[in-house]
């Protein structure tokens, strides 16, 4: 298997939803090759058809993009290995957590870091990206990054339904790390890789699920160079 | 089986914790009777041992108090009826969505109906219910409440990880409700009941699934009094 992930000037691999997959093939113990791409080569890891998007999946000659849709595609391909979203409600439910950790982790982690994410890349992507997110944005990288000494109270507050569930136990999905864990600390991989501004308060319990997270395989994340 | 439940002035149970219990009981097709009380009679529930709180549900000659402790309980008691939490991983993420339906649900409801919610009780309970809720808000009943109309949106907006969710299928759980569902349920069912303050915009998938959850179970939502 081959993942399609995205890198920055340092090599670091920082798409917040390649790091649910990485630790979704991890998790099921799958052996994988990561082939390095900047924005600017996306169209071609599929020339013909519709341009893929990252992460991407090459496996028995077809190409899967979109983390959520790898991850129904992998438990479906390999049914012996641990399962990563259940079937049923439980889906749905799992489904609800990836549409909480979108608008609160990532949305609040992006208004943080963004200029940082924008110096982070390789000066080839970078005008792409500033021009695709002052776009979506509405604002200039610079606007959107400003004043985030005084934000950061209200991302960590956010955060508080993630920090009474890990108050419970080690991990979102209790004493082991599961896809809910890897939904939400691929933000923090984003951000981790990217940016040197602290996100978390040192005594939050979120931070220390972080620091878990971390060392998860090996110490997969924490291998990966931080910015 | 009883379940104790708290009525305000008019006789309507807005015990958001209640709706919890009383859907699950419900969704289950456990019969129950409910036993009315005021906040001032719930001690009188067990007069010896430690206070209840509400819901609290009478069965067997125990008494369990906390819908996710009864929850549980029911699962454990009955189980050849609909689960409502998984064992697991999964009934850890379940856990999840009810810590965010506390914290954004329940939290964000209460900032925007406190003074209605104390008018709308029994006199006999409106002294507790103001002299208890503002030493938690560190406000009166009054400030809390106050510019509500600008605040609404905010409140609206931190709906979205339910409103993505429901832009893919009738109920949080998916095709069929479930007891994510009724964790967010709960809350609007206590506004419902207690406050006439549009907390919905009407062309909202969240108004439409609320719609859905009133007409569950021959409409035990649409049936109690509303506000």
């Amino acid at each position: 298997m081959i993942l399609y992930d995205l890198v920055n000037a340092r090599g670091a691999h920082f798409s917040p939803n390649s790091w649910r997959t990485r630790l979704a093939l991890l998790h099921k113990g799958l052996p994988f090759e990561v082939k390095d791409v900047r924005f600017g080569e996306i169209a071609g890891i599929r020339p013909e058809g519709d341009k893929p998007t990252i992460p991407s999946l090459g496996h028995a000659g077809g190409l899967i993009s979109d983390s959520w849709a790898i991850a129904q595609y992998l438990d479906a391909t390999f049914p012996d290995t641990p399962r990563l979203i259940p079937a049923g409600p439980e889906g749905q439910v799992l489904r609800f957590f990836q549409h909480w950790a979108q608008t609160t982790v990532h949305a609040g982690i992006g208004r943080l870091i963004l200029l940082d994410l924008h110096d982070s890349l390789h000066p080839s992507d970078q005008a792409y990206f500033r021009s695709s997110r002052e776009k979506m944005y509405k604002a200039t990288l610079e606007a959107v990054q400003a004043g985030r000494e005084e934000r950061v109270d209200a991302f960590r507050k956010s955060l508080q339904p993630l920090r009474l569930a890990l108050a419970e136990g080690p991990f979102v999905c209790g004493a082991q790390p599961g896809y809910a864990d890897y939904l939400a600390f691929g933000g923090f991989m984003w951000a981790r890789v990217s940016s040197p501004f602290a996100l978390l308060a040192e005594d939050d319990v979120v931070h220390a699920w972080r620091e878990r997270c971390l060392d998860l395989y090996g110490g997969a994340g924490r291998r990966e160079p931080a910015a």
